[in-house]
């Protein structure tokens, strides 16, 4: 399915101020970013790197005043995420390298403290993805998902026990009894089609049966229409804007995210006169 | 200043044909992309991945009969080239790790050959910057740049022995030069505004004084409205498109590079209604 | 200075048990490798790899058993450490690509909510190296340091309000006091030359004037005779070994760090007769 | 099997030379390096570094005069190398991305001219490893393996013409042929025990059926007993050493390699006193 995604961020500045942002979601195995826009207003110089995770992060510092910046993206991405109960669970020493990352327990995510609730929710589990859908329900189920709840991340062990949360709060608690029991798992921040309230969104994949699996927390049955802007293993890696000094400048966000029929049409100019290929 | 730039290709394919493309500028250092569109018609699945240079890839396999591509890119980047006479030469024992790569030979530049032709060239000339504007101009003054003179890559000793060559022929045989005086260098294609006649381009760059420079040899004065698609040791690293099995299949290619006014409009949905950002 | 480390670790293993180790030092920019050994008894089939921060990783799983690794390295490093009172902070727009990792909290580096007490340490310091030294001596003088105080990491948080800890716990203070101040700081996980009582050690580095900085809140004089093993955000990051499964199975450990005189002899094989060098 | 290998560099040196050399093996997926040296006469400051490919280079600038360079290894490899008739041709777009480098033309083995030679050679072949064994079978009986009969490398076409080379040569005409089929391949330099006469030796691998495969033209039939120093796209990325200016200045190298019973003891200091692990 096509859909297309727009952010619109408008930030009121004290003074100039140092953003890193990660607003803008690239084509890879998942899905394929046929048009894209990210507009700076006013326009000023904008550096843009790859993170260790593989995310495009755009820094710049802000100018003083009302700062806004707009993205879009039209994007083929899945109707539908994959289900695939009883993929098996990988045994350490047979992971790839570059997952076992996240194993390790996070800023967010204590997976090191929470074994013994994993091991209670998943106990005759078959190994591996029903363990994963175990825990995706139990948190469904168990903490109460509460857009607006929270202003800032708490850690997986205070959405246990306050047992609410927003996305990123039910994701980081998923992820985090995941690794207590030896199986990866990362954050992924997107955007979702037909999520209600529309924003920015938060769920988490799991790695068993030899590839990552889509779990969302939030949602009773996770559906598709999702496109990925950033992956790492809390959010602490994986803040949309992070703006280093000042206090809270964000004045308002607007996310939308619409199904469009078919691929995008090119920005292609007219075809105005032949041009020889091979100068 | 801010140029879009649009490239069409048009194949015929007899078969199903895999095919690596790199078509995708991305932002940097140097250039900002604010808009950029790339579309498939008709439509098949596409992976992006990014090589060893950093470059953004696209991998596809064409269906049979028509295939076009097309793609855009609105970008921000500089009128001018830099230019800095005197800039040191960096000794090998101090050149940054990422650099060292391009002072190997390779493919089309057969650096461990060419010593004799380069001491002769830049004898006499402040070693470092000096000596590769020393390269560029003898480059551009020795070799005929005739835009379509040859179909496929020749190595820089060719170039040299032939006397002429299309913008990519000229630039490997200057990276060569350089990197036999131990000055890495690096080829660039990319979009070139105001080439004539137009097409897409090829140059290089060369270490030295501690940054990377820009050197074009089929210019008598190298001008601004660059934009890079892609680096690499030659133009083996960086095909704009590289297919595997099957004869010629290129129909036509259609380049243009257009100055614009401003910073593009972004794509951004209307406002509809309020969000609230804390779900 | 050419210093020679060893590290004996036993293990009593109730099952076959995967393990991920960081044992190995490597070369780099501020120390030479000159020889090495990593010896496991009995000897398992054992893979290496590198982490997303550079460092060597070894992946095996144990046997049942007694289990024993066994490393040395004799290795060239330096005598003091840099101390730079006066070098500038860095702003957060000129930091390298690779550093702002550095920056974000993590797992024992609440960096997020220590700014007030930061913002109190370093209250009148010049920016940069200055403030990161008054934070070092801060954690030196309020926190005791007490060997063998808590046998798993706390986090910086905990440790402020505890008082006390290891030397892990006071590096990950002076690490989110750094942060918490757009310092980027990173732990260091090695041997020290003269440790009293010898163990492994962890100290931290700090990023200011350009270039990372050595800081060790345990000693009153940061000495040098450092071989660093392993890079990270924390203590989560650079686990000397990090089991899978089970409980606590590491039965003694033991280090040793010695002075040697002199580059260490190699292990060459005496000529026996002229070998060709051409083939 | 284990075995030990090691080698020495004699040079001469006119003036003080930056050397960057590959001298050091990794332990990998394939090999397990338990003991290794690396021993500099006179020692000067060298820096190592990890390269594109993931080989360990050392860097250096050479003292005037006599200097040696001596280096040992201990490794745990494999007595056989895997042989799979059958193993399946891997389609261009199932590649891994990391494996896409190896179809590429390169400096000296240029597979985009030597299509029609290939498809001779492995006419009527299953697709996938018996087209590389046939191309491997066809390079060892076709050119003549000449120690000692090229100074420097030649190019695979070079060889072709010629009918005879080193085992590099050797090597880079394997390479051409299969990636001019499409199958990737890369050289390996490395130590091969019971190789007559000694030396350090090339070989190359083929992706085919999922993974990498050991073939060797200068052996009959390719043997175990190899230690992997340096991966590369042919001779240009794997210098065991790579001088910057000045005339040659190596006077002697010499090489052995060594069935040793079993792993080696490490370098670990006796017991002394027990050390709290706690500190």
């Amino acid at each position: 399915m096509w859909i297309k995604a727009t952010c619109k961020l408008d930030f009121e500045m004290p003074a100039p101020t140092p953003l890193v942002l990660m607003l803008r979601p690239r084509s890879g195995a998942n899905q394929w970013v046929a048009k894209e826009s990210y507009t700076l207003i006013p326009y000023v110089p904008v550096v843009e790197y790859t993170d260790l995770y593989g995310n495009l992060c755009q820094r710049l510092v802000s100018p003083v005043g009302n700062f806004s910046i707009q993205t879009s993206a039209e994007v083929m991405t899945t109707e539908e995420v994959d289900v695939d109960p009883g993929a098996y669970f990988v045994e350490v020493q047979n992971l790839p390298e570059s997952v076992l990352l996240y194993l390790l327990p996070s800023r967010y995510c204590e997976s090191d403290t929470l074994g013994y609730l994993a091991h209670d929710i998943v106990s005759n589990s078959l190994l591996g993805y029903d363990q994963v859908a175990r825990i995706d329900r139990w948190v469904n189920q168990s903490i109460r998902y509460t857009p607006g709840s929270s202003n800032y991340p708490i850690t997986a062990e205070d959405v246990n026990i306050r047992g609410e949360g927003v996305c990123r709060d039910l994701a980081h608690l998923g992820i985090a009894l995941c690794r207590s029991i030896s199986i990866p798992a990362r954050l992924v921040v997107g955007y979702l089609y037909d999520l209600n309230p529309m924003d920015l969104h938060a769920w988490f994949e799991a790695y068993v049966g030899g590839r990552w699996y889509t779990f969302d927390p939030t949602q009773n049955v996770a559906h598709g229409g999702r496109i990925a802007i950033a992956y790492g293993r809390d959010a602490s890696d994986v803040s949309i804007f992070h703006q280093f000094g000042a206090g809270e400048i964000l004045t308002s966000m607007d996310v939308h995210v619409d199904l469009i029929d078919s691929e995008p049409d090119g920005e292609y100019s007219q075809l105005r006169d032949y041009v020889d290929p091979g100068s």
